[in-house]
């Protein structure tokens, strides 16, 4: 068989696995690895613990540089590459070398993207000043380093309260600067968190000095010399502060897909088989900009989760090397779950809250209990619990866990029980552990069931 | 419907569950729990931290002293209350209580036992001497704080590893004591743990001040006026001490039972259906003396765990309440899962180890994997895992844990994976939650996990 060749584009997260995977499955085949940016393979989550300093540099995030992909893999890593059209009838591809400039042409049997997602810039916030950040890359995250380490702390305004978001307010208090986070729903991780359980949060953030404030960032106020003066909202207030997030929400990277015809899903991502290949047989997709099956209801859904890149990018890796050869590999249907550590709090979410399954369609229930890490005679922490579950199957839904301990893990509990379609009576059922340091007696699983019991019976 | 009469002999954990439960299926019942001690329903898993002073008094562990729950539940509670034969002919009990002196013949319309279980004592270390010590009910706890608040603070002896023995070091070494930890097997929670985790326990004992000796006791040296001197070893060793614990394991108290002709199960346990009704249609057993049903091979298996106690006890009442009116409750089968804290270090276990595996017959494959509770770049502490899963099948059989954070929350994941009936795919699938400082992109579960894949492959 002749030597094929593999494009893959896309190095953060999926694209490296993926590029790992063919060559692991062909050992003979080229494969090239491209990425628009100066980095590929590194800890987009790990942001926050490098921008706050606890790590000495950005390495620490990054598993392999370019040099050492290529060595370790066999695979030529092209970055600061763009990748301008796609033509899969031909099986080519048009690069642009961002330093060297000028354009070229590849061929490639087989393609694989992992062009993931970017953050969201509202126009209102658009602007030529330098301190207004996104943190999506490790280019990002190093420029807010740079900001801190060069003093003086100040005030850190914060656009949007999800997860990266959160991430910016853990980063910048451990180093001492003010944050304020604007959610116009007043709201943090509304896609995760029901309503009852995001005020746990917000009033945890308020007592550890973060400003909460229920308002829609509606422009900023920029000096002549480019300095943030303040962001003004739709409520008619003006923050003044020292620098900008914008942590507004991501889009997928599909323009380029789309433009070469794939075909894209209700949800927007990039529409995948099991086996991650897409509309054109010679291109697999992976990672953050693909629709995955949804355990709980079987639809194609958005996940841009770290494991589900690393699943999603071996399996789109093998398949795009086998040639045919072997059996294909599979991505198995997914749960979203998905934790974050802010101030001192554990937040974890698993699957649906109340709110989203029923935007969903499911007739969905959910109960709050307030319980202990571990027994009240042992040293113990509050923990929040929330369980949703379908009113006529009884199955669980999903959970949200909020406290200082004890939230993330037991978010995996409650995902291995939904993947099995586990009812509420199997949630009471489970042997949870108890040792008064380590877990009540009654776990606060065990009793959000029993509560979730009553609640569908009555 | 005349007023019937439910008796419950035993008051510690089911007995309790089972009357309460019993006063909620039938608010005119006479109900009377019976226990042969000074007290009911406390918590003997707290005892370590009671002795330990962590607590200011035993009224901590105690969720209803005598009055408070016959106030609560209209229940009559006889203390210190022996009871001397059932006879379910004529469906009455003989009982003596211990004060008063006399005998007493008390009819029934239903009996639940929940007699629990007594610490074995070997022959070879019964003495006069005060200062051998049980630690297995209330009393023994009171015991052991009162030795420690005399103070001076010594060295303590501990016969048997098992989880008492566990209990008895983290309880002393917190209050100053030198602790000695005697194990024929060279192992602790032989039961529970494989060989290669047991190792990782007795290493982190060793390096936090316990010193774990493979001998096993053979007799004590007592002085003339009842003081003890040491413990004598079969290998002829002579362990000087000022107190001595046995944990020798424990024994269901079932000749009650066994003198009323109740059939008694292969394991030693009550044998009970699943409705737990014994071989005699009006008596009913619970707690830490009877055989459930292991959700992983179906056999009947003793499993004294609190929350078989609480459940079982529900089930009890419930059913010997009923009169035969509406459904009866039913005991699920259970999955054998516990968790201690010592000395800083959490200890879980869930199912079965390979070596259990293999002597119920199981063709068992176990790996072991090193891992963090975190990610690198944050805290985190070592994690030891070991998983193990059937040859065949690929389900998962049973998980240990060893380190200083997040053994034991992970037990119960695998825990719901085993009620599952979850293979070692299932394992790997789970969508395990990454924030780096509450767990690593790769959580332990899903390295061992794959690690336990390529074994199964191998």
């Amino acid at each position: 068989m002749p030597q094929r060749r593999i494009i893959i584009i896309g190095g953060v997260a999926a694209g490296p696995a993926a590029a790992a995977e063919a060559r692991r499955s062909d050992a003979d085949a080229e494969i090239i690895l491209i990425d628009r940016g100066r980095d590929i393979s590194y800890s987009a989550c790990e942001m926050p613990i490098y921008i706050a300093g606890e790590v000495a540099s950005d390495e620490r995030l990054v598993r392999f540089d370019k040099q050492a992909f290529e060595e370790r893999y066999g695979v030529e890593v092209r970055l600061e590459t763009n990748v301008l059209s796609i033509d899969p009838e031909s099986r080519h591809i048009v690069i642009e070398d961002e330093r060297a400039g000028g354009q070229e042409s590849m061929w490639y049997d087989a393609l694989v993207l992992a062009t993931g997602r970017r953050a969201y810039l509202p126009e209102s916030l658009r602007t030529a000043s330098h301190q207004v950040h996104m943190l999506r890359r490790l280019e990002d995250a190093r420029l807010l380093r740079a900001r801190i380490d060069a003093g003086p702390t100040g005030h850190l305004v914060i656009v949007g309260a999800g997860y990266v978001g959160l991430d910016a307010v853990e980063a910048f208090s451990r180093t001492g600067w003010r944050t304020t986070l604007l959610t116009s729903s007043g709201r943090v991780l509304k896609n995760g968190l029901d309503a009852s359980m995001s005020r746990h949060v917000v009033s945890w953030l308020e007592d550890h000095k973060v400003s909460v404030r229920a308002e829609r960032a509606s422009g900023l106020d920029v000096a002549p010399d480019g300095r943030i003066r303040a962001v003004r909202t739709e409520e008619g207030e003006r923050i003044g502060c020292d620098l900008v997030l914008v942590a507004a929400g991501t889009r997928p990277n599909t323009e380029l897909a789309m433009a070469a015809g794939l075909k894209v899903g209700a949800s927007g991502g990039i529409a995948v088989n099991v086996n991650l290949q897409t509309s054109e047989p010679a291109i697999w997709a992976c990672g953050d900009l693909v629709e995955y099956t949804d355990a709980i209801t079987g639809s194609s859904v958005m996940a841009p989760l770290a494991l589900n890149a690393f699943r999603s990018g071996r399996v789109a890796g093998r398949n795009a090397a086998r040639g045919g050869r072997g059996r294909a590999a599979t991505m198995g249907a997914i749960v979203r779950a998905a934790a974050v550590s802010v101030t001192g709090l554990e937040i974890a979410h698993t699957g649906y809250s109340e709110e989203s399954a029923k935007q969903s369609g499911l007739d969905a229930v959910g109960i709050d209990i307030r319980h202990r890490s571990a027994s009240s005679n042992a040293p113990n922490k509050t923990l929040h619990v929330r369980l949703v579950a379908e009113r006529g199957s009884r199955r669980i839904l999903g959970a949200q866990l909020v406290g200082e301990e004890g939230a993330a893990q037991r978010a995996n509990i409650v995902t291995a029980l939904i993947r099995s379609g586990a009812t509420v009576e199997d949630a009471y059922n489970v042997d949870y552990v108890y040792t008064p340091r380590l877990a009540p007696a009654h776990d606060a699983l065990f009793v959000a069931a029993r509560q979730l019991q009553k609640a569908l019976d009555g």
